[in-house]
């Protein structure tokens, strides 16, 4: 698909069809994950990927609070996904890299860090995953993971990863638009300065 | 150009030719970024933009300690791009769109936020727009600004602006590659984790 139309089509998906996924879209899906970019090529991320029912019932069961809190959740199709993948954050590669003699930062400091790239880097590889799933025909939704202690038990997450998010992914089903895109978008000129402040 | 052959040929450009760029280019690279996803739609961001000779200068002189310091970089070709973006994170908007009913985080508690989804969401941005420059046959760098304060000083940011980096884009000149890429990819079997952990 032309990368314009890619970005023009993406959008939220939150209902899927319970339908495999062509094996070739799940590797082509991580291996442009693999591509992001990331500060100093400290490539400090990883990706848990869980297919199938009995894997993303499992993700569910560890980041819903009890079986009553999902049945009232907002988008039941949101669990027909066959896919999930849970971007994780490694800020220790970060230091590590950042320490090498061509950085510098012996002292390992995080406040050198104005900002938490290994978080921004996490979501660029979440961003490339949203976007290939369109360019596949598929659909894709990132959302939080506001309970990571939970999850992280579940799936036996080192305490030195967090994930950043999950997506879900799989063949779009109708859906309802996500309330929040009522604002409508923010006006150019109020998010757009030219030349100065 | 075909998706797949954008993501294949992204990687940061250190070295522009001082040409001037399209204009309907520019204008596509600031509105796809403004097709970045938010949390909750908040779209909690803003993009400095920074064109010709005069405008970039200013941002050289204000991201560098001094002159000796600038014409001591490693990259001096860097110094040619026309066009500098600089994408800020706008924490308070995310606070305060989940104070909102539907979301009822009523205190803006940054505490609830595990991951700070005002730069991840900057972050998105400034992927699309480093993608967007590749499909316009442009090349471009993402880089990180470690001394922000004396940026904002120079530009007039408000405090609850925090810029998450800078993207210089433009005509490529031949570069030497990062020395950061001689490291190689991390192996896949290393950062993809299949069911579990």
């Amino acid at each position: 698909m032309e990368f314009q139309d890619v970005v023009r089509r993406r959008r939220m998906v939150r209902a899927f069809r319970d339908a495999p996924l062509d094996r070739d879209a799940v590797e082509r899906i991580l291996a442009n994950a693999r591509r992001a970019p990331s500060a100093g090529f400290s490539q400090g991320w990883a990706f848990l990927v869980l297919e199938g029912a009995d894997e993303t019932a499992r993700f569910w069961a560890a980041t819903f609070a009890d079986d009553a809190a999902r049945r009232r959740f907002r988008w039941q199709g949101l669990f027909a996904a066959p896919l999930i993948i849970v971007p994780l954050a490694h800020k220790s590669a970060y230091l590590d890299r950042y320490a090498e003699p061509d950085k510098g930062w012996t002292d390992r400091d995080e406040t050198r860090w104005p900002v938490p790239y290994w978080d921004v880097d996490a979501g660029f590889a979440a961003l490339l995953m949203l976007l290939t799933a369109v360019d596949a025909d598929l659909g894709a939704l990132f959302f939080g993971i506001f309970e990571p202690d939970r999850f992280r038990t579940a799936f036996g997450i080192p305490d030195d990863y967090s994930p950043v998010g999950a997506l879900a992914i799989g063949h779009p089903a109708p859906d309802e638009p996500s309330p929040s895109l009522r604002r409508g978008h923010r006006a150019a000129e109020d998010v757009i300065h030219r030349g100065r402040w």
